[in-house]
C-alpha cells in the first residue's frame, strides 16, 4: 500500500516517520489523538483521484484533513479498525489561485488554499472573499466549505455555503465530479453541490472550488450600544434593517458577565461606557459608497431607540483607531475565557426572534442545575447564533469525579434548550466526533434516516472520514 | 381509488368531471396535453400525505401543480401508461400565511399560496419577498421553489434558492420532511433541503415554506446607457460593483434588434434615445437608504465610463414616471416578439465575463445556419441570463415541413454554443417535458449518473412526476 501510495505522490507527497507524522494525528489543542498509515499530500486533483481510487480498491479509510483548525475533532484520523487505519489526505500541496474573474465576481482555486491568501488574491482584483474567521491564517478552503464555516461576516453575506459558486469533488470511488462554471443561475435538476457543503469529508473529498468575491465596502461605522435586555437588542436590529438592513456588517451581543472578564484579563482594553451595561452590542455597518453617511443612520436609529427608552446609552465611533478598540473588545472574549477558568462553550442557533426567551430558559436551567457556574454570553444575533457559556473555576473543575461525562452532562441540559426552542446544537463549529451522539440523538428521525441513505449511496464502503458525523453503526 | 382519495379529500377535494378536469391536463399556452384520473386538491399536509401514500400502495404517478405558468410543460400529466395514469395534485386550498417573523426575517407558508399574496404579506409585515416574474398574480410557492424561479432581482436577490430558509415535503411514501426552524446557520450535516429545490417535483411534493425576506428599498434610481458592444456593458457592470455593488437591483442589456421591435409594437412607449442604440443597458439601484444619492452614483459611475468613450449615451429617470417608462420598454420585449413573428427564444446561462464572446458566437451560428432569422438578445446581464432570441416570419415558419424538429435543431445548435462556453441551456425556466433529452446529452455524464441515484433513492417507484426532468428510461 505504501509503495503504491508513494507511486502516485512520490516522496514528497507521502510522510511515514512516525516523529513527523505525530502533528497530522491530533487535534490543534492536543485533545485528541487517532493513528493511520501515513500522510498523503498529493499535488493534483488527478493523483487525489488516484489515492482515493487506491484506497477504495484497499479497502483503506481516507481521512482528509485541511488547516486542522476545527473544534469538533473532524481530522482527527480514527478508523477503529487496526487492520484497516487508513491515510490522512492533506490538500496543502494543492495551493493554487486558479483563476480571478472580476466581472464575474469569481475566485477559482485549489482546495489547500489558506484563506488569508484567498482575501489578499480577492483585494489585488479589486473584490472581497468575505469570510472570516480566527484561524484564517492556516484555515484552508476545503475544510472550511466542508465545514461550511461561519464566522463575524454571516450576517451580511451568509456561511461558507452562500459563497460557494462550484465544487471539484473526488467521489469515494476515485471518479472527479466537476461544477466549476460558476453560473448565477442553472436550473438543470438536482442540485448535488450542496450535500458535499459541510458534509464534513463523508461525502467525498473537495479538491477545488468556484467562490464568489464581493465588492469591498471601504465605508463603514461602529458603535457600541447598551441595552437592558436581549429583546431590546432584537428590537433594535428590526429598527436598524429597516433602515439599513444591507448595510449590516456585525450585530454582536456580550452580556455583562462576559464584558467583566474581558475587562478583568484583556490588554489594552478602552471600554466604551463608564460602567458595563447589563447587556451591550456592538454593530457594524459597511458600504460600497463613500458618500454613505453610515455614522448618521447609526446616530438616527440609535438616538430613536433610546428617546424611546429602548437603548440605555451608545458610542459612535468617530475614528478608525476606536473602530479598532471596538472590535478588539469583542475579539478579546475567548482569551479573557480561557484565563478565567474552565468554560464550557455551546455553538447553538436559534431564529433571532427567539435569542431572548432562549437566553432566559437556559439561565434558568443553569441556575437550577449548575449554581456553581458564571454565565456568559457572546451572541451573533443577525444570525440567531448564540455561545452560550458556564464558565467553572479551576477547583471546581479538579475536583470533578470525571470531568469529561459533567461536560457532556452540561452540553446536553443546554442543547435540549436549544431544541425546545427549534434551535440547533451546532450551529458554526460542525458535528465531527465529538457531536455524533448528539446528532442522532437530537436529529429529526427522518432526516437523520435519509442522511444515512445518502451516506451510503456515494460511500457504500464507509472510507471517507469514517467515524465522523454520523455516529458509528447507524450509516 | 378514486373512492379513496375521496375518502381522504371529501369531495371539495376531488375533481373527477372531464370538462372540469379539462384545464388542468394542458399547459396554459395549450401546446402540451396529458390525461389523469382526477385532480386532487388536498386541504392539508396531512391530507396530501394521506394522498401521496395511497399513490405508493396503488403504484399511481402523482402529477404536482403549481400555478400552471411553467414554460417546459413540467406540470402536464403524462404517465404514459394508460393502467397507471396518475392523478393531478394540486395545493391550491392550502392558501395560508402561517406566520410572518418580522425580527428574523422569514415568512413560512402553505405551498399554494400565491406569490402576489406573498408579496403582499411582507409588505404589511414592513419587509419585501424580492422574487418577481410575470406571473406573480397566479404562480405559486410550490411550483416556484420547485422550479427554482428566477426574475428581475435576481442579480441582488439571487433566485429562489436562495430565499428559501426552509422546507416543509411529502415524500414519495407519504413520510413528512420538515425542516421549517428557519436558522440562519446549522451544520448538522446534509442540506437535504436544495435537493428539492429545482428538483420539479421528482423527489417529492413540497407543501410548505419558510422564506427569507428582505429590507425593503424604496429609493430607487434608473438610467438606461447605450454601448456599442457587449463588452462596454459588462465593464460598466463590473465598474458599478466597484461603486455600489449591492445597490444593483437590475442590469438589463437589449440589443438593438430588440429595441426596434419594441418601438414598432409596444403601446405608449417613450424612448430615452433619439435613434436605437447597438446596446442599450437598464440599470436599477436600490436603497433601504433614503439619504443615499442614487442618482449621483450614476451619474459619477456612467458619466467617468462616458469620458472614456465606453459609454455612448446615457439618460438617468428624473422622476418615478419617468423610470416606470423605462422599465415599460423592458417588459414590452413578450409582447412585441409575440406580434412580430414565430421566435424561437433560448434560455442560456454563461458567466458574465463570457457574455459577450457568447453573443458574438451564436450571432456566427445564426447567421450562417439560419440567415432567415432576425437575432435579438435580452439579457439578464448581471447574472450572465441571456434569452437569445432567433425571429421568423410566420410565412417561412408556414412553409416549414416540420416546425417542430426545425425548432429543435435550432435550439440544439444555440445550446452548443453556450455549452462551449461552459453555460447551460436552462438557467432560469427548468427542464419541464420539454428539456429531458437536451439534458441527457448536454449533463456532465457523472452529474446525470449521480442525479439518477439519488432519484431511485427517494423515488424507488418513479412516482413522483414521472417523465418530468429525467428522460423515461435513464432513470
Amino acid at each position: 500500500m505504501i509503495e503504491r501510495l508513494r507511486g502516485i505522490v512520490g516522496d514528497k507527497g507521502l510522510i511515514t516517520d512516525p516523529a513527523e507524522m505525530e502533528p497530522w494525528l491530533v487535534d490543534w489543542r492536543q485533545r485528541r489523538r487517532g493513528r493511520a498509515l501515513a500522510i498523503v499530500q498529493p499535488a493534483s486533483t488527478a493523483e487525489v483521484s488516484a489515492v482515493v481510487a487506491l484506497c477504495a480498491a484497499e479497502g483503506q479509510p481516507v481521512f482528509p484533513v485541511g488547516g486542522n483548525t476545527g473544534l469538533c475533532f473532524g481530522a482527527v484520523p480514527d478508523s477503529g479498525r487496526s487492520d484497516k487505519p487508513g491515510i490522512v489526505l492533506s490538500l496543502r500541496r494543492m495551493n493554487r489561485i486558479r483563476s480571478v474573474d472580476r466581472a464575474t465576481g469569481v475566485a477559482t482555486v485549489d482546495a489547500g488554499v489558506v484563506l488569508g491568501d484567498l482575501h489578499n488574491a480577492a483585494i489585488e482584483a479589486g473584490r472581497q472573499f468575505p469570510l472570516h474567521l480566527g484561524s484564517e491564517g492556516s484555515a484552508q478552503i476545503g475544510g472550511l466549505i466542508s465545514t461550511n464555516a461561519g464566522g463575524t461576516g454571516v450576517v451580511r453575506y451568509g456561511p461558507m455555503r452562500d459563497l460557494v459558486a462550484g465544487l471539484e469533488v473526488v467521489l469515494p470511488d476515485g471518479r472527479v465530479l466537476s461544477d466549476l462554471a460558476a453560473l448565477r443561475k442553472d436550473n438543470t435538476g438536482y442540485m448535488l453541490r450542496h450535500l458535499f457543503i459541510g458534509a464534513e469529508g463523508t461525502l467525498g473529498i473537495v479538491t477545488g472550488a468556484a467562490l464568489r468575491l464581493h465588492p469591498q465596502t471601504p465605508n463603514t461605522a461602529h458603535a457600541w450600544v447598551a441595552v437592558a435586555e436581549p429583546a431590546a437588542a432584537v428590537a433594535l436590529l428590526a429598527a436598524l434593517q429597516d433602515r439599513a438592513g444591507s448595510y449590516i456588517q456585525a450585530f454582536e451581543m456580550v452580556s455583562a458577565s462576559q464584558f467583566e472578564l474581558v475587562r478583568k484579563h484583556a490588554e489594552r482594553a478602552r471600554f466604551p461606557f463608564p460602567e458595563i451595561p447589563a447587556w451591550s452590542v456592538l454593530i457594524e455597518l459597511g458600504s460600497e459608497d463613500a458618500t454613505t453617511a453610515l455614522p448618521a443612520i447609526l446616530e438616527e436609529v440609535v438616538g430613536a431607540a433610546l428617546e424611546a427608552g429602548e437603548v440605555l446609552d451608545a458610542v459612535i465611533a468617530t475614528s478608525e483607531q476606536q473602530a479598532a478598540e471596538f472590535w478588539h473588545l469583542r475579539h478579546s472574549v475567548s482569551e479573557a475565557n480561557r484565563k478565567e477558568g474552565m468554560s464550557i462553550t455551546h455553538d447553538v442557533a436559534v431564529r433571532s426572534s427567539h435569542v431572548a426567551p432562549f437566553i432566559a430558559a437556559a439561565d434558568k436551567v443553569a441556575a437550577e442545575r449548575y449554581p456553581q457556574a458564571i454565565t456568559e454570553v457572546v451572541c451573533h444575533l443577525g444570525d440567531g447564533n448564540v455561545h452560550y457559556i458556564l464558565m467553572f473555576t479551576h477547583e471546581f473543575w479538579a475536583a470533578l469525579p470525571d470531568a469529561e461525562a459533567f461536560a457532556l452532562e452540561v452540553e446536553r441540559a443546554i442543547h435540549d434548550v436549544a431544541a425546545r426552542f427549534g434551535g440547533t446544537f451546532s450551529a458554526e463549529h460542525g458535528v465531527g466526533r465529538k457531536l455524533t451522539e448528539e446528532l442522532a440523538r437530537l436529529a429529526d428521525p427522518l432526516r437523520y434516516e435519509l442522511m444515512n441513505k445518502v451516506k451510503t449511496l456515494f460511500d457504500p464502503q464507509n472510507l471517507m472520514n469514517p467515524g465522523v458525523l454520523l455516529a458509528p453503526g447507524t450509516a
